[in-house]
């Protein structure tokens, strides 16, 4: 922080300001007494206020609420905000004022410090572009923050989250198609199971994530309603009827993407249902992806007293002690992201339960659980997919050889001779370490020629074919 | 339990059975080896276990691999299941193996001794029905499980918690419009903030639970698609090709529930997704019932000091100590359920992200806190709208006064005198114990007649009346 | 429910009950107006609410409260109830009040009336024993629901869990020792690692839940403070001074638990910290249990094509489609409790933090969760003990081969060689299918005498012996 | 980073470095593997880092292991890293490998480059000091990071987290004494219920937080156990049998605090229930600090319409568009952390729950969210105690004027006219809106003399006072 200050005075008296931040007193108060933690609101986050607040200095001066000659600088300094080029004005910290009005403010006295430099005037000065007069103009924190929340939302569920889930669907799938001929052994309980095939495998983890696709998408009609127009309680004192239209119409049109008005402005402020929504969807995700992990790291198990199924990369990270060791790294990064959203879910639970009256005050932790939460598995599942995924490789003679093991495969004789005679096959085998054929022809149930021709794991990966005569 | 006891004979030996009882070996086998806890499947599972297991007789029967004289007794049998006439034999516990199996095993013995003893054949005969080459021919417990569990929990989400939604939501709604032209002083960070009305407060929580009905809606999809044809690994091994189709056919047909076949049968035993999901969302219903015990409660707060706008209703019960103590009992049944469903999401995403390969083995516990969760909600919503919500009363002299007390009505003075102006009315107000209307006076920003026509509550309500001239 | 009733009058008016209840007015109110799941408090609270009101009784008396012909018949009443005699009685669900006032009126209705009945009036005639003014005196509910919750989470601490967890590591501890000689390969990561002996793994396990009972022990000061004495509001209105010290002197000489008064009744009321601590530690039990259901379940997969080092007990129960399949029941029980637990943590956490001035009002829900967990994980702890651990048998000839065939055990190489040339043997030998010993040779890093001295399993379990020249 | 690189060689082929940093290839690689989100470990644990590895160079030479021309500089370099001045040079992602591989060979790499550097060898030249040779002698990352975590975990819950609970607890514990005559209404079910004083509220807090610290102190003997000397799977191959004992003296000798050898390495590295302990002890804590904020904005409430009972500072912070707004801003930041360590607690543990056999590997999610957890609960302690507790004051009036309305006083009545007649004089008062003086006299009840006598608020706060005569 530089040394030298200016003095700017508000209703509780005067207060010392780093001389060239465009911030105010507001900003500088709660810098002072919310000293919490390391914890900042993510650029996703600070770009919705930049647009947020362009699209509310444009519905303004469309209305009449707001002179060109201002709200031309109140959009050029949001603008600057939007693009990233002033993160380093929002210094406070995600544990503030519930409400997100201390970020409200602050982007009010960016925005109103910049306009009125670019109108001329030194930082300070309040006019001619008043920070709540103008840049808030009908508005209140109140309906602000929770549409910037969903801004960010939206957009990194969009532009982040889909894509990369996409991109990970995409290289479970092609595994799926290249490998769907190899049989293998299924495993049931951790046990050996009957046969399926390594691709089957890949299909219903590209499934799962296919699904969460669907999940998210399902979430967006109740993303994209915002809040804003509701100002101090929801009923929208001090705003113009047509604001919340005009400025859903003004952002759609900025990003893409299809914001309309919430029709009941009490809902979208006093609780954050649709937050605590997004997240347990994207806690589904988590849970699908943790199986993902688990599953690949099982079978890359080994390599020579594990599973072994899977040939985990050789990512050239190791042990620090025993050379040469090669670990399913990318898996344990993934887990760990899904411990992460399954903790930020309860957070998300709790913050948004805790709603009183006319207003949730969990919105910044709310906003901060669900922007991590969506970053994080965005970034871990392209990282898998490309440094996992897209790298592994079967290691067919060892899946040959634990199919080829498998006393399972005596459930393709219940249909012929009965579960009870099957049992007493595999039980048998097992004992006394019989192949199931030796087995079955010691016990008489079944003659050699009928073995052969019923117990065929290639006839026992889809229904039907082994049933046959 | 009786004392008599009839022998049977397993693969692994023999076992005492009570002589009365239609379960089995494998059965009796679970109840001495389980001996965990007291809690046993609710009615609604042992129900979609019956209903499972008559569309699977039916199925087979049409699909020519069952005679139809074992087929009718074993519809039979199921039949009684479904009816609730056997609950007594479902003895097992929800702690058994992780795939429900014993609890598939327990069904398919009683069906076969009941079906056996409807062909005059004593338990414990195991012919001509056979348990499992009979009743539960082309299935396995790994997509039997799956499917009973869709099939409960869609049926209490049809037919128990969306309507009782529904009634809590119709309840919310009549008091919205009833109440509809009481203002009041609205409450942001609990603290006194600008007007709302009574019914805006009713609509927002009304709309709330209707919300919530749209989310459980978006479910049902995945909930409807069942795993049934998968059998042991998904692959679907000993069943006929068409068994799936037919299956979800006569099931839909019986229940009114358009049931359809999974297109990824691993996706449905090996994770439990749909059940992350359907718990999440009700995880968000659990979180918008806590603001609204919540919230009734604040409001309720009294009789004398505390906000006391809304009259409790007095429900004869009292405190132990307290004579004459009315209580807000029912905000509290209420909010004690929603943290029952928040701890539920909590034991489902565990359950649900502990899947490993071809099965989850967390399903007993996964249905268990399903079903339990979509059953208190829909309890608790009910009771909550017939004991509370429409026996409430306003308290009419209270809201008055709280209303017209409160500083933040000066807030209508924003767009005329400008913010700070408004501040300085504000703090001198609060400061010296005056009116608004007579610090306004004084510091003379506005005339009488501009601050009685600018600060009007009842143009308060609703964005653009009170920015008129 | 009889058909017959008698007809009671309180102060909201008549209600019928049924003739031959003991239970009152408010009870019956309560069960028409909390229609609400079918949860029932466990036996373990209705003891201790028998205990309670005993104890309550007898201090009274001696400190001359209570006459003694009242006291005699109030005290065989409640004796009654902690015997477990009058358990039919108490048919109010967890949902009611949060301060469990319903259930404690139950109680002092079933008890005024059963000590009536004693002195030989007819059921409802509320003298000479009063539930209020004689059962209840110098009580609260509000200070006596939280000494019954904590009178029976002490019980179940000691009584049940304690010792289960002792059994198991018993268990455990006994395996440790019989399997210590039996060197087998680590695993870090789920890969290959350096040799452990199959001691040294159970005997983590048998550390953990060592270090679990310390944990257990560590609670019991704070769930030892009873608030007994609080009455209403935590100041004790209504009450003599010494009642708190004397109640406390009785019930601890009765359960022979050094129970003792709270120093600070309201934070025993209007908090339940040390519930939420309880469960805290019970949470962490859950955690260690986890840990060892899948460990179990991982080594004992197979039984050809896992890691097939541990045998798990064939118990009789299996597949309903694959014929002889052994999985591992009991782990599946075991970490579906594990989740359970997990839940109910995030239940309490939810409950404990939304307690509002002098009273929580989640009391049902908090004890309701704190009790199933104790008696969950006692019960599953000792049935994992004795049908798995007990029963489990080594795969001498696996843990041999995997031993064998490790490429880690060229760790031992480190201080001899360094890092870097370790690397390349093992990396060699992996590429290139060889034993470490071949690898090595070839490299020429290493004599084959060195290698042999050097490169040993059984010195490689301890620190210091490969250490040696 | 810059422009200009140095490139390496290692197991995997060459890399190129960033020129002027003291990491090595390990480190880069992980770098490019891992662009998940933008956590990066606290200074505390990057602390923790330097003074472990500044106790092992120690160690290894006391026990000959390190000639002391290579431990001079290792631990010089280790030094500049304790010491916060090496930062820059730990570029690695939270979501790395479970193990925290990456950070100790991080480690490693910078020390290695760093003493080369001092010993007059240029950046990459692996000698004299060897990353793993020398740096990582006798360890293993799986001891180390796990070692570090304790280290970290401990600093911060004796240097940061007790001293601020302490500070919290003395401020409410003065307010306590200050306040301790202020009689006022007691609330329950926030119902008016018998009185208080404002001092046994504050004190009933501050015994929370005391309890806080008293159950903090309880894990810490658990804490203090470190795995170090575990090496690769806690047998402690290629470590001096005395390593972990010297390790532990010279670590606490530096730190002061009392670490000794864990003694169950496997316990210590193959899970983290100690860690699961100590985040659940802060759940704890922060279900208290939860009740703490929600009860002070609860009697802040107002300034006019809320129970108005505490007046909350004027901090200077106001909504954006109610002017002059007060709102308790630090509460909600308090609880909002509170939110955050709740679900951090289920983050770890999920996490620590999926420990599998010789090693847990979610160890850096769990680190993190532990520091995180003890760091924000010690800021918003001190805010809380600084900017809340310290400068709340009564609102006398209010408090006077709520006691004096309330019907509860009714109950002193209890133990001289019985219950049920107590009942009616409060239900008259309530109805007909009467004092309760006034109803008890028209009922006959009670004379006025006696009410006078006994129906007093000062008698109330206290056992036995209102008992007299």
């Amino acid at each position: 922080m530089a040394d030298e200050t200016r003095t700017e005075t508000d209703s509780l008296g005067t207060i010392d300001i780093p001389a060239e931040r465009y911030w105010g007193p507001q900003t500088e108060r709660a810098r002072r007494l919310f000293r919490i933690g390391g914890e900042r609101f993510p650029p996703g986050l600070i770009r919705a206020v930049g647009l947020h607040k362009w699209a509310c200095a444009e519905a303004n001066a469309r209305l009449g609420e707001l002179p060109a000659e201002l709200a031309g600088p109140i959009k050029q300094a949001a603008e600057e905000i939007a693009e990233g080029r002033r993160d380093a004005e929002f210094p406070l910290p995600v544990w503030q004022t519930g409400s997100g009005t201390q970020t409200n403010m602050n982007a009010n006295e960016v925005i109103s410090n910049r306009a009125n430099e670019l109108l001329g005037q030194p930082l300070g000065s309040r006019k001619p572009v008043h920070p709540n007069d103008h840049v808030n103009r009908g508005q209140s924190s109140n309906d602000n923050f929770p549409t910037m929340m969903h801004i960010a939302a939206t957009e990194v569920v969009e532009g982040r989250l889909l894509p990369a889930l996409g991109r990970l669907h995409a290289a479970l799938w092609q595994r799926a198609q290249e490998w769907d001929a190899i049989i293998k052994i299924g495993r049931t309980h951790m046990m050996d199971a009957v046969p399926v095939t390594l691709g089957q495998e890949f299909g219903a983890w590209a499934r799962q994530v296919e699904l969460g696709q669907e999940r998210l998408r399902g979430v967006l009609p109740r993303l994209l309603a915002l809040a804003q127009g509701g100002t101090a309680v929801g009923t929208g004192l001090n705003r113009r009827p047509e604001f919340d239209q005009v400025f859903c119409e003004i952002l759609a049109e900025r990003t893409g993407l299809a914001f309309r008005p919430n029709p009941n402005k009490f809902e979208g402020m006093g609780a954050h249902d649709a937050m605590v929504e997004l997240q347990g969807v994207m806690n589904v995700i988590a849970v699908s992806l943790n199986k993902l992990g688990n599953d690949i790291r099982l079978l890359g198990s080994g390599p020579r007293s594990g599973l072994a199924e899977l040939i985990v990369p050789a990512d050239g990270l190791s042990s620090s002690i025993m050379p040469g060791k090669t670990n399913p790294t990318q898996a344990e990064a993934l887990t760990m992201v899904c411990a992460q959203v399954m903790g930020n879910t309860t957070t998300v639970t709790f913050a948004g339960a805790q709603s009183f009256l006319e207003l949730n005050v969990f919105k910044p932790v709310i906003i901060q659980a669900v922007l991590q939460s969506a970053t994080l598995l965005a970034d871990a599942a392209e990282s898998f997919a490309e440094h996992m995924v897209l790298k592994l490789e079967p290691n067919r003679e060892r899946l040959a050889d634990n199919l080829a093991r498998s006393l399972m495969l005596v459930t393709a004789l219940n249909p012929h001779i009965g579960y009870d005679k099957a049992v007493r096959i595999g039980k048998k085998a097992l004992a006394e370490n019989l192949t199931l054929r030796d087995a079955a022809a010691q016990l008489g149930y079944v003659t050699l020629e009928d073995f052969d021709r019923w117990v065929r794991p290639e006839t026992m990966i889809a229904p039907g074919a082994s049933l046959g005569d």
